[in-house]
């Protein structure tokens, strides 16, 4: 089977990487181990949580990672490079480890979604291709699961590939969108590649292509009298569309025994005109007919319209789910946090003016502390292999008031990260596409308070710290010559 | 040489294309020429234009279109299609012509950037291809165009790759900013696909490897010593990181008849710094040094920064560019215009409650109009194959004032579209990316009003018609139906 994405992405880098590792290279540092992680500061559009995607993606990469003879030539042709690095390059494969939280899970501010221990060149190498993985799709999959949200329950469809950022955008895109809680895509290439049902019906040329409103709607239906969805704004909705529509059900789908599926508003005021057009098609005993609106919507229109009483099934939603129109930025980074000497992994720190930038050193572990209810009450960082015994009453920092004396009671801890890549290549099974849709589901429904999904306000989510781990970042934040 | 981009895009589609032509198929409609314009209704950010950009990937689309066998199999698990239809999309190739703008076009709201004059099935098919192309990097040659702008001059570099909506819209995105006006680019595959000049040089996680910032300072000088340029905001801008440049270009640099050739400030108040680290440089005699500078930059931070002083050689700019994030989408359409009956293109238009909404129909020539000094004072919409002769006084219309008696006096007018393909084929040669990019220079610098081009309340250029287009444009309203 042909397949779209057999790209070699290898040369997806930042020239910079590549300026180091050439550093690197000659200082006989390409054998030392280096830790890096990936977190980023801040939730889109001032939400209360994100959802990881991208790892699938991320793990293919790395896997894949190999420089051909013509990116050498590349390489050699911007004169900044010696030859035995090109040649060094030549059989480079990355050998390091990621571990890494299982894609689909909700995640928060700071702590470490993915981490590398790899050779200082390898975890150099990969910095860009995995940043701009995990800032698309974790970007879209947070974007579709607060639209998913305002919808209350009806679906949702991805309509959003011609504004998408170009190809990679609509079919990753539409990957984290189902996985973020879309019903289908009308993108084909995604339904293809990733076995995302598809939806489609027809275009305003259809319409316009008959001349005929009522024409073009009949040709419809004959062709697909089990799947009659009609655009109905090409004219005039109240005026002509429905009344056409309903038309068709009466003098063609009904004495074939068929039913009139749905019609689909894609202009004008949606809440206004769904109320009017439900009251038409109930009138006309189309009772089962479904309202699709679609038209530049997100969560904040979507909650506007049904707040205002609008009789919709389902959304179509387009450029604002596919761009992230509102907060088109996921802002991952790839920050140092450790490097191997002497066998021993020394902790490195990132100091700033601002409290917030200061990064998490050292190779740590996160976990997830639930309730006796399962509820997700924080995560902790701890020193990578600390032993986190919740058995009885644990005591924590709360880094932002370290003086308090808090306890988790009752409380049982969830290591985040897995072991997804080892030596370079995957370890374990390859979750299928829907089991990480149906476990993001399983968090937002079962776990993760309803006060950290509202749009206004949510609840911070609490990042706290074992002991050890407390005292560990607060003694190299002391020894840190220019803090 | 293998390439990045051999991928087959033609499933890059919505499902309505599919379901659409499968209709059309066994109406016998498959021969029948129909036109398609692709258009805008507003240019991003308030601005007064647009940059054109994305022409050579839709036509190495449209020459490449076809359905693998796994293709058709997708499209037959799907149950929506006939097996004729099934059997007619294994031989299908595009075959239809293509007009359009000259790649780099500066352009402008609802005039037809793009015309396909095609059967209507292969119209129907590229709709979503054709929009996704010219969407993405028209929005980001539009986006680079205004923040080259607003740097006045000073070298504005592409830094986007990992905040890209995904690798494509990273590499077509270093594309689109190129034309648009950036110097160059940190996308490594960008640089070996399109020949962009490629810049980078060091991470924070250089620096931090080394535990001590003069150390690795000294260890990339020796490295590069002909393009040191230094990350100084690692610990600390004023007591750190310039004292140890300054350190470097004395102590290790000048022995060796070497200069420091610039440092980057990646955080922090970046005008202030800028002026402290200006003097700083200045005083050790490093007048030369170069001041980059960047931390999501965009037009408005950069002309604010400049507005305040700010001593700046040159600009990184990422995640506010490759996102074009303060209005990430750029909404070209695609709206069948003509439909051909018994060898005459009828005329279809669309019409809506609002009169910016209603389209222009027609198959239709775009005429752009130079006054004696070359400007461009406004675009001239006219009936296909009409002789514009503009010797002497030329008539026209201003469509929001068509009681007005207007004329073009000293005039030349210039076609717009060119036919670019012919029966699916590309017709003429492929311009190089570095033309393309002059052609928006010249046009920028010599043609368009710098009235058009400022950022706040712009002046909006004008689309006028011909009288006889116009003619027909009233007519056909008049005449229809639901008007």
């Amino acid at each position: 089977m042909t397949q779209f994405d057999k790209r070699n992405a290898s040369m997806m880098m930042d020239l910079y990487e590549m300026t180091m590792a050439n550093g690197y290279f000659h200082k006989n540092e390409k054998i030392e181990n280096v830790v890096f992680d990936v977190f980023y500061r801040k939730n889109p559009d001032q939400g209360g949580y994100s959802i990881f995607a991208g790892l699938e993606q991320i793990i293919e990469y790395v896997e894949n990672l190999h420089f051909a003879d013509d990116d050498i030539e590349y390489f050699r042709s911007l004169n900044l490079f010696s030859d035995e690095f090109l040649e060094y390059l030549r059989d480079f494969h990355f050998s390091g480890d990621i571990y890494a939280f299982p894609e689909g899970t909700v995640m928060y501010q700071n702590e470490p979604i993915i981490t590398i221990v790899a050779p200082l060149i390898d975890a150099q190498l990969i910095e860009t291709a995995v940043l701009a993985q995990i800032n698309h799709q974790s970007l879209i999959a947070t974007k579709a699961s607060r639209i998913v949200r305002a919808a209350g329950g009806r679906a949702v469809s991805d309509f959003g590939a011609r504004r998408a950022h170009n190809l990679d955008a609509a079919v990753y895109g539409a990957r984290a969108a189902y996985i973020g809680g879309v019903v289908s895509t009308a993108t084909v290439l995604a339904g293809k590649q990733f076995g995302i049902p598809v939806s489609g019906t027809m275009a305003h040329s259809w319409v316009m292509y008959y001349k005929d409103e009522y024409e073009a709607f009949c040709n419809y239906a004959h062709k697909y009298p089990d799947q009659v969805v009609l655009l109905v704004d090409t004219y005039d909705v109240l005026r002509s569309g429905i009344p056409n529509a309903i038309k068709l059900s009466k003098e063609v789908l009904e004495p074939i025994g068929k039913r009139l599926k749905g019609i689909r508003l894609d202009s004008g005021d949606l809440a206004y005109l769904s109320k009017k057009v439900r009251q038409m098609l109930d009138d006309a005993g189309l009772t089962d007919c479904k309202i699709i609106v679609s038209n530049s919507l997100d969560e904040y229109t979507i909650k506007s319209i049904l707040d205002q009483g609008g009789r919709i099934d389902g959304f179509g939603v387009g450029e604002r789910l596919i761009t992230a129109k509102s907060d088109p930025v996921f802002g991952a980074v790839y920050k140092i946090s450790a490097v191997r000497e002497n066998g021993v992994f020394e902790p490195r720190i990132k100091v700033s003016e601002t409290v917030e930038k200061i990064t998490n050193p050292g190779l740590k572990d996160v976990y997830r502390i639930y309730s006796e209810n399962g509820q997700a009450i924080a995560d902790l960082l701890a020193l990578r292999g600390e032993q986190i015994d919740m058995t009885d009453s644990y005591r924590y920092v709360d880094p932002e008031k370290p003086w308090k004396n808090r306890h988790f009671v009752n409380c049982t801890a969830k290591s985040l990260q897995q072991l997804v890549v080892k030596d370079g290549k995957r370890v374990g099974e390859k979750p299928s596409l829907e089991s990480v849709r149906d476990y993001v589901k399983q968090q937002l429904t079962t776990e993760i308070w309803v006060e950290e999904q509202r749009f206004e306000n949510p609840h911070k989510h609490y990042l706290d710290m074992t002991p050890d781990y407390y005292e560990m970042k607060m003694n190299l934040l002391y020894k840190t010559r220019n803090n």
